[in-house]
């Protein structure tokens, strides 16, 4: 078996384990160092460093401190990685820790971080899966249960000095737009919570001010939540700094496209098993700007799908010119009223998309002035049948479960 | 066989065929009227009504009048529809004729309609896909062959005299934010080059005056251009009107998701076998506003995949808060960059990722400022090998053949 | 469109068309003569040149005269190609004709051909089988409706002098084992309803008497009945005389792993769209003994299945040693047992093994003395479930209908 | 995470472990009782006890004591299940151990107990196969690296009295047709290498001399080998006796249909994770008599393949009745001669055939005399290309590295 080169002991706060970082800055120092061709198991804390429980009871997610995330697992340096070269990453497997076979999904109040449907789910919410073998299934929301399709939602190199000015510019640049809306649009860099690894003293109060936060994916992968980037695919990375330093975290046991839910998909500590090899220049041999991959020969063979339609006409009936955001979110509001007639609530439907392997396909972005997206259900996923009939829906959903919520305090 | 209750003969002007029509609108009658279970096959000119050549000259794209399109077969009222039921339609089959084996695809001139890319592509270009029973290739872009996913670009039911009230005024609305862009943020009724059908007299006046162009998706399906909706797929059309009115046209031999190249997929003339069905008050029961379907279960079964990443900042660097249209931008232009390390020309490539069953995927949504949107290129529709290796890319295209350019007339 | 070389005209008995032939020799004048590269449509009779009629009864399939089959349409000349060449054939497209959208599958009687499952289904009887595009359904057999995965299930080239020697000296050799068996071990020739194409008079009469039945498959493929080798398919076929001479027939709209109702998929007439190339000297370049294919991008999509077993223990309880035969005739009882649980005769459910989509793989073969064979039933060819569940079977077929039977002569 | 109900420790002998036994009996005592509903893992040993070794040397294979084989983990029994039950057994997930990474493959000497192709390779060989993840590859083989489709070869419920007896008489029956056959056409009970578990004293002797060997697959399943019946799939077994007594063992990372090797497929030691629910008395609800299953949602996705057709003549050119022995046989015949134009040997090329998730169907079993087998092999599994064209196979593989062999002694 191959080498544990990062631990996460999850009884342990990860801000004590200078092998964890959750900003992004050339000058953390690599956590260990490895050579190409080699394989090596590293070990994550969920993003949230354990922050989320697996309990009845919402407040954690209402609370949840966001500029702590997300805490990752490196830098791995690698022998002879220069910038210019890709990064080849074998995820060759994935799993969850045996002695916490379990996730979660929320949405977060409006308050504190909010979501894509956080106009229409405005509070705190869970629910708990829990994973029996290659399948889930969560005890507040029945009659669902599919295969995990596991990915970090989470990997990348570090960014070099320029390309972390790059990123925070433009970052800066569009909060500026509008600097107090809730929740804001781009979150700046911010010392208190930074965990800079190995990086200790002077240098690393000076990298913690400017350190990039996590959330948004960026030129270098990062925070991408693509489902399918998932165990058994191969990435290749641009590498920006010498070494390379290889981060990875935010698992996911699964997750549908576009990670509606933010909180997120279903959520979990546990490891990984890689193997990297160099490119030399492959930047330019091959003009890439940001990963690419190829997916894995081993995903779920779900493809009975119910497929919903949006368009970029939003809820208030106003006409936006191409927009695809509001085209997946109209999307997504019918397959969650679709739900509803048989029996689910609102927001057991919204983190159904969230966790299962839905997919949202950018389906027409041309006709103007409507973008049209689709959500592709998967019906397999379902204890029972989904498809529309003649006699219309059977309520096989009782309504006496429901996820923990929690109201906002005043 | 089932009948054919509408033909299209393409040396004909589709103008001159009542069962025709290119704008929508409640008061246009039924050209035929079937009964629920009834399967019948409908003829269908190109979008364009043969605007379009088989030959090597792009000036047809470039001064191709958009005000026409598209041209559409039906209604087709059936018996026993009223507002409020589920319209159920099985596309059975669809094909090109026999006779016109072939299709087109291009990029209009940014000065008539433009497109997905139309600031790096601003000139009309085209190329042209022969068909070998379920395959097709192009004389203009060497290297690449795939199987056919066809489906029709546009169908759907005709709107109340409601909801095309709603549709013009939203769009009017958005219009009016910028009146003289060029092209157009939509696209008014414009009754000049409208054909209504059988509709005459003063009432056509009238109707063509009001009728909705057939440009954008809507609440009624319409132009989605679902690459996914191809043949052998069942749809639930809502209902606006008694008899329903269902019309479709837009036949698409393949496409990738987006159509990105807006001119389109790889366009063509043909038929469709089709049989429908109601559910009485399907609206109602399943809370539809826009039509669900459920895919064929014959669909090409590419699953070796590239896929390139794309994020919300745009060409220029600028930070767009979860612009999936611009992360999906970004992820189309990476392909192209990609493929022309193999020796295409950006055009071709652009049209390859128009033509070929791409998929586009949002696959994050909600990490803040950053959308992520994924293309997924097969790689197995190339005739060598796209995967990057540590030699980096072979030129296996020579750059001999390139697709035809025509100039904007001064 | 490509040109159609041979056309069969349905109306005319196919002894009438001199492009047609029904046993295999050398000595056959091509039909038409091609170039590599070039594309073309043949036109074929069903497999019995139109015994079988679209009726419900079941007469026909009881006295069809076997000694006539199957009705190739060829030999098609390459230009050239040569011995030991391999013919590289890509199956275009595959169709049935318009005026005919309908096959048939049935059972001969033991006393005339029997089949496999002989013993337990000794009548003759049948199904008649509608297209509704893509689809098929039978008014014999309710419940069932499923994609064509069409496929010829006759195609390959002209035997050399030498091989058509080969060939019936072993199968005679066979035959004298027990010559009297009902049914026959193999088929000799059989001059008197042999149709010999172009080939006339004396030549004719020799040939006749030599000309190897079409039954079987043999080492140039022939009369295979693999259901994977369809459209979209590419087939390297191995070349044993000059010119190639490929011929072909016995379309099937769709058939089980097995073909094990003999009578056989789903039968059809129809056309067949084909391009040709060659690879010189292929034979030994690749080591090739049997004709090798690549299978269809485009075939159904069916993925959920339920899988029963079968071992090399005959219904007697007699153990056989590694017996697939066995072993697979054990599983397609099992399934059928299990069909007839939910309502359906025994025929029925062996009409279905004999023409869905159903896999038969030869799971174990080396743990003697027992065979393992396995039976792939896909669970989405039914308008309901048959999961087990723990209520056990619902009968949803009330058994009011049943195939055709015709009692044997007396 | 579930507990593990059974341990296998193998730097013990299994011999001394009394929750492993190697003969089919119901006098076994239960090793441990579930409940319906539970979740537990058990640990397997390979199913020879450890006798072949990860080193270079197939003398271990040669001299294996096959009276020994297979040692299975249980039995387990499951409160409440009685005959004429159904055991439903989730196969939740199965992997190795993270110490033991590593499998092996192997043909035995035709000397002691033979294999598929055992005319062709009468000598002992063997590969090993190490796992990188959900991957894997070996030294002996290169060119090759695939996704396990992880399973167990052998799995089922204890007999009842009189289906063990019922299986001893028709077992010797046919060896009694040629009882000095080498290898022998099936195997007899065996005291002296019995292990039955935790019975002891008399009524071990006695169950020991009427045990039934695990080789074969037989009513309750048993040694199925059956690739498809991997992690994530349902069965349902039969029950015989009162607690049903479920055992498995016989891991197998990877195999190809048939295990065509018979030593065997890539043979593991390991763990699998199941859970067990009951349908009572659903042996006769359902009408079964052998295991059904439904497979795993989580499969290796290659579908690109090339096909081998054979039929039933053998080497020799004998002619037999619809053998799909016999036609298998040559189908992997014909694939191991291509394979070998790449540069592999026959050995290599057999082990490929054996290891890797070929697919064997049964294509034609009634086009007398001539059975057709088809094998499919999947050529995304190869580092090169193996699709036939006009120049002929490029050599890649360079030859200097092959199978370790064991000569027989003298």
């Amino acid at each position: 078996m191959a080498d544990t080169l990062i631990k996460a002991d999850l009884s342990q706060s990860p801000y004590e384990n200078d092998m964890i970082h959750n900003r992004w800055h050339p000058d953390i120092p690599m956590a260990v160092t490895v050579k190409p061709g080699d394989d090596f198991i590293l070990e994550c804390y969920d993003w949230t460093g354990g922050q989320i429980k697996n309990d009845d009871d919402a407040a954690d997610v209402r609370d949840v401190d966001l500029s702590q995330v997300h805490f990752l697992s490196g830098p791995v340096g690698v022998e002879g990685a220069e910038p210019g070269d890709l990064l080849v990453v074998d995820l060759l497997d994935i799993g969850a820790f045996p002695q916490q076979q379990w996730g979660f999904n929320g949405f977060f109040s409006k308050q504190n971080g909010g979501g894509f449907l956080t106009e229409h789910f405005p509070l705190a919410q869970k629910s708990i899966w829990d994973f029996e073998g290659m399948f889930t299934k969560s005890r507040h929301i029945p009659g669902v249960r599919f295969a995990g399709l596991i990915h970090p939602g989470l990997i990348g190199c570090l960014p070099s000095h320029d390309l972390l000015a790059k990123w925070n510019k433009r970052e800066q640049a569009l909060i500026d737009t509008n600097p107090t809306r809730v929740p804001g649009l781009a979150n700046p860099p911010y010392a208190p919570t930074a965990h800079m690894g190995r990086l200790k003293g002077d240098a690393r109060d000076k990298a913690a001010a400017e350190g990039a936060r996590t959330v948004p994916p960026r030129e270098h992968g990062g925070n991408c939540d693509i489902k399918d980037l998932s165990r058994g695919s191969r990435i290749y990375f641009p590498v920006y700094v010498k070494g390379a330093g290889l981060s990875m975290g935010d698992l996911h046991f699964s997750q549908g496209d576009g990670e509606i839910t933010f909180c997120g998909a279903i959520e979990m500590a546990g490891w990984a098993h890689l193997k990297v090899n160099l490119i030399k220049d492959g930047m330019a041999k091959y003009g890439i700007r940001n990963p690419i991959f190829k997916p894995s020969p081993i995903v779920p063979t779900y493809n009975d799908y119910l497929i919903f339609e949006g368009i970029s006409v939003d809820e208030a009936g106003e006409q936006h010119y191409l927009d695809v955001h509001v085209a997946y979110r109209q999307a997504c509001l019918n397959a969650i009223e679709y739900l509803k007639k048989f029996g689910y609530s609102g927001a057991q439907a919204y983190s159904i998309l969230g966790t299962a392997p839905v997919q949202g396909h950018i389906s027409g972005v041309v006709d103007v002035p409507n973008a049209c997206a689709t959500l592709f259900l998967p019906t397999q996923i379902f204890d029972f049948d989904i498809t529309p009939n003649a006699d219309g829906p059977t309520k096989f959903i009782s309504g006496d479960i429901d996820m923990p919520i929690a109201p906002d305090r005043v």
